[in-house]
């Protein structure tokens, strides 16, 4: 075998195929990585099959996306991808362990980008997709997933209610939980390391986490590999109102994608910030929105939540090469982008006639 | 300098800048393929520096859109792209023409697609964008136009008085006549020869003709400059009541990005096609949709215009490796995507009750 599955907790080893410790706690995958971590020459993830958990991968490109640089920021588009986000690594990974374990349907729960992407390669390994999301997620995600012939399941309530709701349901293999997930996107860190070479900085939203602790993981890897000198600074962003601990912030509502108050691997995420001597940096929806349109006018169409990211970088201001991927597409929630768009607008004529002649 | 600006009717040479010939034909550009075609190891257009007439490339990655393979086809992947289109190609090194001639504005006419990618470098570089659109073009495009700031005038007619309209501005620098333009669009022949080595056979929508005839003269100056052998068989595909000469056939709604009669570069099409024992396949709304539904079941999320290519390669059944450049996003116009879904479920339905039992 060339990985185990471990729990983070209590340090049991899991069979393939469980999403959950027996514990309660989420488990991981831990590589022998003695074989090395690159295949062959292709540019896309399949070029690590070495350090993935699945025989093969579906008949879809995912992965080397490209990388903008502007002054020492390294933009990587993650939402060039097919499903229009970076959550397409991951839900490769996802579906084809089950599919590779005799399994023929896949549920999830969503914010909406991860089960696009669970519905799509559900598409094309011919699995069924059960999707939860919550009722409030954007209308133009729902669409997707409707028109990507998704089981769409509309839950009123939080995302934590949403994620209960898919959970009592059996092949749950959401990305809250599921290790395999992971293991897809920690890819964004080694084609970034292979592109770019010197990062010194990884800027991310956190949700769940599954961005943020896939840069982890796979630095870190590249590190045991004697590939990496030392892990760069790693910087979690949060929404406001839904940073760890917080009290009696204004709830950001542009950061969908990542209003979760208690993900799942929140200790690993602390663990991972810490090790990094990294840290935690909160967003609020005016620096949202400021950042979004900033991205705009350097040609790059994303989605709210990816703009926390860029946000979190002009408040922290780390030194070096910084990489931040820019994780979703902005084309599948328009209607939101213009909105914004014509808010900001508003806003800089109001500071205009508030200046003195 | 590297290459000429020549009439492709009189054969004049043209001055740098100029978009049209004196006597009313297109122009073409002409290179000294002397120096080479590729630059460096970049993947990007920036790669094809020695063959693009523009002296840098705008800040913004383009270019190097992966290629997915099923059965023979080459399925590459142009809609992962900032812009959302292949247009992205072209309208770099427009706009970058524009601004080293020392201009402030552009003016362009398009379906949409190329009037986004217009709109998105003109802000990448601080120019004002200009677009004339039909008034029928999608929503989700006008929105995202609007998005990036460009001022937008909605035409009432035909794609052809669009045009019109929009030429009768200074500063206008549109796809239809730009011979700068397709400069941009040819890199999908060198990038394609260079990541597929062996192609037999390439199809492409044909509107303005862009994307086609970018894929001729990228293709013929690999041909000249001894890296292929021959030109690939190259077939032009036109939505049923748009075909050259056509009569009476109804017209298609759902190819709106290709929705052109009597485009200015037609016989430069007509010549191309011959050239490379091509052919010209005319599609109808009903084979687009079934190719659009075939496209989204192998995870790819496309425009109903960009299924025209499939369709096209499912009637003509070309042998050998086929390119099919999957021109523009499904996330600008998902109602749309979802409304054809639903109509084909409704179909397939009706076919079901109508079988014998």
């Amino acid at each position: 075998m060339r990985y185990e599955i471990l729990c983070t907790e209590c340090g049991r080893r899991a069979e393939e195929g469980e999403i959950r410790c027996v514990c309660g706690a989420p488990l991981t995958i831990r590589y022998d990585l003695g074989g090395g971590w690159k295949n062959d020459r292709r540019r896309s993830i399949t070029r690590y099959s070495a350090v993935l958990p699945v025989k093969s991968l579906p008949p879809m490109h995912v992965g080397w996306t490209p990388i903008t640089e502007v002054s020492d920021v390294l933009f990587k588009m993650e939402y060039l991808s097919a499903g229009g986000s970076f959550k397409d690594r991951g839900a490769c990974v996802a579906a084809q362990k089950e599919k590779e374990l005799g399994g023929r349907e896949i549920v999830v729960d969503s914010s909406g980008n991860s089960a696009i992407s669970f519905s799509l390669f559900a598409k094309v390994l011919g699995l069924k997709a059960r999707v939860f999301v919550p009722a409030a997620a954007p209308q133009g995600k729902k669409d997707l997933l409707r028109f990507l012939g998704a089981d769409v399941h509309e839950i009123k309530g939080t995302r934590e209610e949403v994620n209960r709701e898919a959970m009592r349901n059996e092949h749950y293999v959401g990305h809250w939980w599921n290790p395999y997930f992971i293991e897809g996107t920690k890819t964004i860190a080694l084609e970034a390391f292979e592109q770019a070479k010197s990062i010194d900085c990884a800027i991310a939203p956190v949700g769940s986490g599954t961005l943020f602790l896939g840069l982890y993981k796979g630095f870190k890897e590249l590190v045991e590999l004697g590939e990496l000198e030392q892990m760069p600074e790693l910087i979690a962003v949060q929404a406001s109102g839904y940073a760890f601990g917080e009290k009696g912030s204004e709830e950001s509502k542009l950061a969908d994608g990542i209003a979760i108050r208690d993900p799942p691997r929140k200790k690993e995420i602390i663990r991972a910030v810490r090790e990094s001597n990294g840290s935690f940096v909160v967003v609020n929806d005016a620096e949202i929105a400021v950042a979004l349109m900033e991205l705009r006018d350097m040609g790059f169409i994303v989605e709210p939540t990816s703009a926390t990211a860029y946000a979190a970088y002009k408040k922290a201001k780390p030194k070096g090469k910084t990489l931040i991927p820019l994780t979703g597409s902005g084309l599948k929630l328009l209607d939101e982008l213009l909105a914004i768009a014509g808010s900001q607008k508003h806003r800089a004529s109001q500071r205009k006639n508030l200046s003195p002649l």
